[in-house]
Parts: structure tokens; sequence; C-alpha cells
């Protein structure tokens, strides 16, 4: 088969791989739906962590499950499934606390932009469908894999109630999904930081109520202004720069969550100033599993339509376009058809 | 009157000043029906916070109301009052959310290491018992003040659950109130850290089920050992140094909160550390406005007895005495007879 392997920065090749094979017992293939470019994948592409041996890229998935290892017991051959960027076993400890992206057996996907891949552990990873869904909902089903459940987190971590003033730092698709995700949690207010046009459209049709466009110290005052005074009672931390930390935090109110899930680059706390400041925080890799569930239930039940972060769908075969779209910033995220 | 002067490192003097009056229609002036010495009095003792002039001294108290300004309209002349360290509105937004100690008029209660002390906004800060207390809940209803409010803070914000597994870090009178608490909110396994056989004892009798006696990397190992490895699902955070936190977050498991109330000295944390290690931060000074109604009434109902933590009485003239005996280390905290 042909799959996606990054060979340096900015060197994504589509290129003839060995099919995947069970190699655990635990192991199930599945046949991708679709599968889909992640901000994540950026990282590598622009060189940011070094490549010493070519990839195989992606992490967000969905699709049929063609075949399993002897020990899976909980998904089957046929089944609509969708699994968390986190590999676990779902049964740890820190799984049964909720925190499966910290599972004791936990590996990153890999290798998912491609027409099939190996899930390890796919009895705690994999979710099945009760039967297999529309066409028109492989997208939404395919952000519940990360994204969807990333921005879910965040406003879990943030502690979003029906009625928070939610601020939402970050509209890439993480942070859009944030919106999303305090707007089901009834959320009466969310502020979405944004400065481009078809992100702040895509922020008010998942649920935004306020856009900021300013950044920095502005973006902060405006938030202060539209709170008369307080912050927020939430905030989503979607980027993970220390401009974008501290943005957050300023525009918190004192015992205020900052759910954060956008992985910090050179952000360093001051323990005094936070203890003054009286703000929380809880973030890290979102346990998506934890939430995958319900998600697919909303998404089937079409309560939700976070499939329209995708705003550019593409063949898999010119996935290396994908990539070169969300960096030149012409796309949110794209979708690469199997 | 003759009350307690701070005026240099090391030299406290009970010395005559002119008795409190009311400055402000809010103001309440109280008779101290006992008050004591707070671990942060001794920054400034030690010489850790420049005096610039001479201090009134004292901020923990509880005692009778003697006066009261012509806008007071919640407490009145002859009732018991118990008030927090932090003097608040308890009508801002911050008080309305339960960050009475971020509140909006916030101020520092000083003064109270005397027979007579004036309380500002007295309507948001004081609490009325229904009747005058037994003399021998005087201590219990003066811990609720600060310590006891404090270490209740730390138990709230690292969100500990019936048969949670608490660990506390740091025995000075805020942790045991900690164990205290987390005892009241039903942990199934509290683990004090505590080097010292007095506190450890008094830590048992508060609810700690486990004494790790070791620190530093060791007293991280002996509570993962205790926890099947797993680590704490709620830590609280009482000292403040870089290397009580650094404990407090490799003690915690992956999803735990770390309810933190020890002033950070020197404490820097790395994002991306943090985020990796998925352990979450709530702290800062202690709302006891939040929690006093429910902790006078568990005083007075005699089902906690957090006065115990007073393991030194002396008369207030010897003030200088009770902070020296803390100093030392020869007495956790001291109670002043007034």
């Amino acid at each position: 088969m042909k799959a996606t392997m990054l060979y340096g920065p900015r060197d994504v090749r589509f290129e003839e791989v060995a099919e995947p094979k069970i190699l655990k017992p635990t192991d199930a293939i599945i046949r991708l739906s679709a599968t889909c470019v992640c901000g994540s994948d950026l990282w590598p592409f622009r060189g940011l962590n070094p490549i010493t041996a070519p990839m195989a890229m992606g992490h967000e998935y969905c699709g049929i499950v063609e075949e399993v290892g002897s020990a899976v017991t909980t998904v089957r051959r046929g089944q609509f499934v969708v699994g968390s960027f986190c590999i676990s076993d779902n049964t740890c400890p820190h799984c049964r606390f909720g925190f499966q992206s910290s599972c004791e057996q936990r590996e990153f996907m890999s290798g998912a932009q491609a027409p099939l891949a190996r899930v390890p552990l796919a009895d705690g990873t994999l979710v099945a469908t009760p039967e297999l869904p529309a066409d028109d909902l492989i997208p939404s089903f395919l952000a519940a894999s990360d994204v969807l459940g990333t921005g879910w987190y965040a406003a879990s971590a943030a502690r979003v109630q029906p009625g928070s003033t939610v601020a939402v730092v970050g509209d890439g698709a993480v942070g859009l999904m944030g919106v999303l995700a305090a707007k089901q949690m009834g959320a009466g207010r969310i502020i979405a930081m944004s400065r481009h046009k078809t992100r702040q459209d895509l922020a008010l049709e998942f649920g935004a109520t306020d856009i900021v466009s300013e950044r920095g110290e502005a973006g902060v005052s405006r938030i202060k202004d539209l709170t008369k005074g307080v912050g927020a009672d939430s905030v989503l931390e979607c980027v993970g720069t220390k401009q974008s930390m501290m943005q957050a935090l300023q525009c918190a109110r004192p015992g205020a969550m900052i759910g954060y899930v956008g992985v910090p680059h050179g952000v360093e706390l001051d323990g005094a100033e936070l203890f003054f400041s009286q703000r929380g925080l809880m973030g890290g890799p979102a346990p998506v599993r934890r939430f995958l569930p319900h998600l697919m239930d909303l998404v089937a039940e079409r309560k939700i339509n976070p499939g329209k972060v995708f705003d550019l769908t593409l063949p898999l075969a010119d996935v290396a376009e994908g990539y070169r779209a969300m960096d030149e910033r012409r796309a949110i995220k794209t979708m690469l058809r199997v």
C-alpha cells in the first residue's frame, strides 16, 4: 500500500510501504474511512522536532476493523471504530482515574495517514459504533479522535459549568473544538480570541458569543472590558507559547481554572505569581478515550458537527499538499480521503 | 492598652498603644477571646520580610463585638464572632465566586495580638455564632480564622473526594489542619509527611492513616510504595519551598490536583514538565470566609477539635516568648490568652 512518510523538514512522501500486520494478540488492523493532518504534525514538518529516520505519519483515525488479534474481545471485523491518538489499555489505575493519556502502557499512535493502520491495545483504545455511520458523519467521527477530544478536555480541565463565562485562547482546530465543547457544557458566554475571519466565523458557528481579535495586553484588556473587569470563569489555552499562556492567565478571574492543551514551548511559571493571582492550572495530553463514547453519541445523534473544522479535503495521495496548506495557514485542518 | 509590635528582626514588644477606634462606618471593634502567632508572622520576625516601621502584629482572631460602625447590619455588640485573616466585603464578584481572598476590597488583618482589634468590612468578614460558645471551644474557633480555613482550602483546591488517597506535604499547623480537612471530606487514606514525633502524633489524631518521615526522593518513593506505584489522588502542599513543591508534584498521580497554600519562595514551574506529568495546581491565599460558617458549625457541634494544634498557651503579655517558641520549633503554634 502507499502511505505517508516524513523524511525531513518539508519532505512528505506518499510511498509504497508494507501493509501493517497484527504484531501482538491485542492489536487490531483498521481500514481507514478518513484520516487527517494534525497541527502537531507540523512540528517535525517544520523541522522543530529532529527527524533521525523516516517517520510513519498520522495519529487521527476512524475506520472499519479489518482484523483483530486473538486476545481482542470488544471489537470485531466489520465494525466502525474510532480511537484516540493515545493508545491505552483502559484498565490500569491511571485509565480508571480518567487519565488514559497517562496509561501505564501508553503509546502514541502513528501511521494513520494510510489506507490501513495497526492499532495496539485495541480493546482499551477503540470504541465501536452500534452500526455503520452515514458517510457525512465520517468527518465528525474523525475529529473525535483528537481535536474534538482535546478541545473537550481543555473545557473539562477548565471546569466549564452551565452559565460560565469562558475565554478560548487559540483559533486552531483545537481552540475551535474548545468553543464547541464549552457550548455543549452550557457555558453562558464564550469569548473566542481570533484574528482570522474564517476562524472567527467558525467559532461563532460553534457557539462563540464574542470575538476578540486583539492579542497580548490589548486582548486581555478587551476581555476584562467584556466581563466588567472580572475576567473569565474558565480559560482554554490551546496554543502553548509563553505569550498565549500569559494571556490565558491574565484573562482568568481569581479562582478560575486554565485548561491548557497547547504543548508548552518555553513556558515558565513563577510560583509566587501564580499563588497570589490565584489561578488554577490543569492540562496535558488529552485523555480523549474518557470522552470518546459520549462524543461519538453526540456525533451519531447529530447534536454536534465538529467535522466542519475540516476546511480542506484532499485525496490521501495529495497528503503533502495537505501539510503545506496547513503550514501556510491556507487551511485550518486538512482531511484526507482514503 | 498593651499590644504586640514588631520593631525589627526578633524584636517583638508588648507595649502601650492607642485603643482601636471605628474609622469607617463598616468597621467593628472586637474584644479578643484569644489570639495566636502564625507561621507567617515568623517571616518578618526572622528578618525575611523588611520592616521599615513598627508593625502591629496578629491576624488570627475571635472575640466579642464591642462596637460596630453605623453601616454594620449583620453583627451587633455582644456577639461572639470569628473572621478571616483576609478582610472581604463578601459581595463583590470575586467573593461571590468563593474567592474572598481576592476580594475587590481585600485588606489583610493586622493588630490582632492585642486585647482589642478593629475589623474593617465587618459585615463581609465576620461570622457570629448563635450564642456565646463554651470556653473550651475558643481555641478551635480561633483556629478557624486562619490555619483551619487554610488547610481546608488546600484540601478543597486539591479536590479531595470520599475515598481519596491524600498526601500532605508539611507538618506545620496548616498541614495538620489539612489532614483534619481531608478526614472530614471522607478521604480513605491520608499520608502525612512528618519527621517530628509530636507532629506525627497529632496528624494521626487528626485522621492520618500513614506517616512518611522521609523527605525528597526517598519520601516520594515511600509514597509511591504506599500507593502501589500510582501516587496520591490529591496532594496538599503546605510549605512553599521549591523542594516541598517538587515533592508534592512527584507524589501526585497523573490527573491529581495539588492544593498549594504554602506561600511559594523560589518556586519556578516548567510548563512542559507540568503538562506531560499531567498534574493540576490550584492555590493561593485561602478564601477562609467561604468555609467559615461550615467550619464554625463543625466546631460548635464538637465534630472537630482543631484547637489541639495549639501546643503552647501563654498570656498575651508573653507574646515574644510565643514567637521564640515557634521560631525554635519548640511549639507548633502558640495561643495567647488575652
